[in-house]
This record gives C-alpha cells, sequence and structure tokens, in this order.
C-alpha cells in the first residue's frame, strides 16, 4: 500500500455546512487510489466535519438551526467570552460533531452512500480560511 | 500488513441501537487477523454508530431515549419535512452519532474494553435494511 | 510503513477534560514516527475523547458545563439508574462526543492545529484509572 497526502483549503462566509465532497473524490482519482482508505482531519476548534444529507438543502438548514438552538452564541453562563459571542458556542458544536473521519475507496472512488456528503461545518460567523488534511492508504 | 474488506448487512425493525460486535469479530476471526486496525462506516445518512454500553439493556433505552427527547420528530421549525416526520430528526442524530469508528485488533481480537458494544443506531420508524463497510489492515 | 502500539493510562480527580497530546506526542518521538497516522480508541463508556481548544481554561469549563447542563445526573426518566447517579449520563456523553480518533503525523510530530488539544473526558464523579489505546502506522 501507497500513502498519500494533501491539504484541502475551504473558505467560508459564516456559519453553515460546506460540502467539499468533489474535493476529495478529485484528490482520489488524481492519485489513482483504487482501494484503501481515506482519512479527514480538520485543524480547527471553531470548525468542524460531518458526513451527512447531501440532496435537499433544507436537510442541512435544519442541522444548522439545530445547532443554532443547541448551542446558542452569548448564553448567560458561558464563561469564555473574550474571543466573541460566536466562540464558545463554536467550540461546543465541534465537540458534537466530528473532527476526524474515515472513508474507504473502492473500485477508485470513495465509498459514500448515495445520499451522503462530506461537510465542513463552520461555526464562526466571520469569512475564514480552513484547513482539512487529506491522508490515503491505498492501492494505485 | 494486508487488506480486508467485507460489508455486514444489518436488517432493523424501528429505532435503536442494535448491537453487531459479534459480526465485526467474525470477520477478524475468519480473516485470521492477528495484529492491525479495524474501520468501520455507515452508508446512511438516516442511521448511525456508536460504541457504548453493552451490558445493561436500561442504559440503551436511556440513550434512546435521551436522542428522542434531544432531536424529537415533527419540530415546528423543521424546513425539511417531506420525506416524513422522522427524516429531519434522523439526520440531527446521525450529526450527533458517529459515521465513522476504527477500533485495534491484538491477538486476533477487537480491543474493546469489557462494556463495549459496537452498534448501529436506526433513527427511522420503519425497517430498513442497512450496510455497514468494515475494513481491516492488518498482520494475518 | 511500521507499526507501532502502545497503552496511555491516565488517572483522573472527578468529570472535566484531562489533556493527554504531550503522552501522546512523546510516544511518536519516541517511535521515530516521521509521516503516518495516529489512531487513538479509548476503552472505557463513561469517559471519551475529543479534540477541541487548548488555552483558555474558561473554554474548557464551558465544554463541561454545556454537558452538564445537557446531559445532567438523575433525570425522571433515566431507567439505568442501579449504577449511580453519574452513570446514564456519562453513558450519553460518551455517545455526544467520540471514542475513537485519528490524527495524521507530518514531520515526526501529531498534525495538530495551532489551538488543538487531545482530550479525555471523564464522565464520573469519582477517581478513575483510564485506558487509551495508541496504535501509529508510518515510516520510522
Amino acid at each position: 500500500m501507497n500513502w498519500f497526502k494533501d491539504t484541502i483549503e475551504i473558505s467560508t462566509n459564516g456559519k453553515g455546512l460546506y460540502s467539499f465532497t468533489d474535493a476529495v473524490q478529485e484528490r482520489i482519482r488524481r492519485w489513482g487510489v483504487q482501494e484503501g482508505m481515506c482519512f479527514l482531519s480538520i485543524q480547527h476548534t471553531s470548525a468542524s466535519l460531518t458526513i451527512n444529507e447531501n440532496y435537499d438543502p433544507s436537510a442541512q438548514a435544519d442541522l444548522e438551526e439545530f445547532l443554532e438552538r443547541e448551542a446558542p452564541e452569548m448564553q448567560s453562563w458561558y464563561e469564555h467570552t473574550l474571543e466573541g459571542p460566536d466562540d464558545s458556542s463554536s467550540h461546543i458544536r465541534v465537540m458534537l460533531t466530528q473532527t476526524s473521519l474515515s472513508i474507504p475507496v473502492d473500485e477508485g472512488r470513495l465509498s459514500l452512500g448515495t445520499w451522503q456528503g462530506i461537510y465542513l461545518f463552520e461555526h464562526r460567523a466571520r469569512p475564514h480560511r480552513r484547513q482539512v488534511l487529506v491522508r490515503c492508504l491505498g492501492v494505485a
């Protein structure tokens, strides 16, 4: 098996889900990996990863609204407020979602289900440039 | 190290936790893997994975009830309602749990703790057939 | 690629986040791994893993307080009460966080972001000794 690595940079424009399935798939294709395992890791504490429904934007809207209600900005009991009203809520949202994912590769493609997409979940209100590390162990 | 792969199919009969620890362990044994890493990935957006308490059914009942209260069906603010009352709540429950897991293999067995079991968490009310991809990198 | 393994033992003294980033980094250094993938797995159902903010203790306090509010001890609807008031809430907190993590290694170091730390999240009130399995596939 061989080892492949790259970094995907994602520009965000406020809170929400940003699909980057195609960017990962493009690396698998470029590397020529036929079979193996792909690992994704995010390097931030106010943005995270999730694999979820890729078809209907209203499903994504509900995921976003859920976290907005579940871990709102500026709760009275937050102690960590120096870095802005959306900082502590961001760390909570990171805790409730994922920082690392692993996805099998078969026949040269990510083995995702029909309705699965890979998303970066931005939890900060202002634009950011986010880094996701892509690693792949596979047969080229 | 060698590469092993299979798919485990799990028939569900409504919401809840379905243990499939034995099905994964059976693959490890059949492949003869002595040492390495086992990766599990679910291919759905309305069922997910979790490693949790395997002994007392009341512990599992509380996990199920927690999600039922935390992300109930048919909240007034859900936008995504076309695919049924349990669809948006399912995606939220997937986000809060796991879609991929990794478990070490040592001495021919999954290195789980005494009380740990591997579960598929079905979030849909009606019966489904679910696919979990099993991959193992290990020394046979 | 070579295979490295060890177990990190962490003594906890009540609920909260316990950083063990340095203990993982120490293994990577000792093994001389230059590039590869590091896998962490916890063997418990009342303690879990998370990668989150490593700098300001108030951020960690908010993560702890969030789970204390989200999944409190002794809710009236808990069925699983025989093992103490903090047992069912612990399993719920494990479900909402992580039991396994994967982190790339580059140039002999864990590729974490500047503000990321690796934490064991203890969900039990009394002291425990916890085991985290460390596995690394990499080029030494």
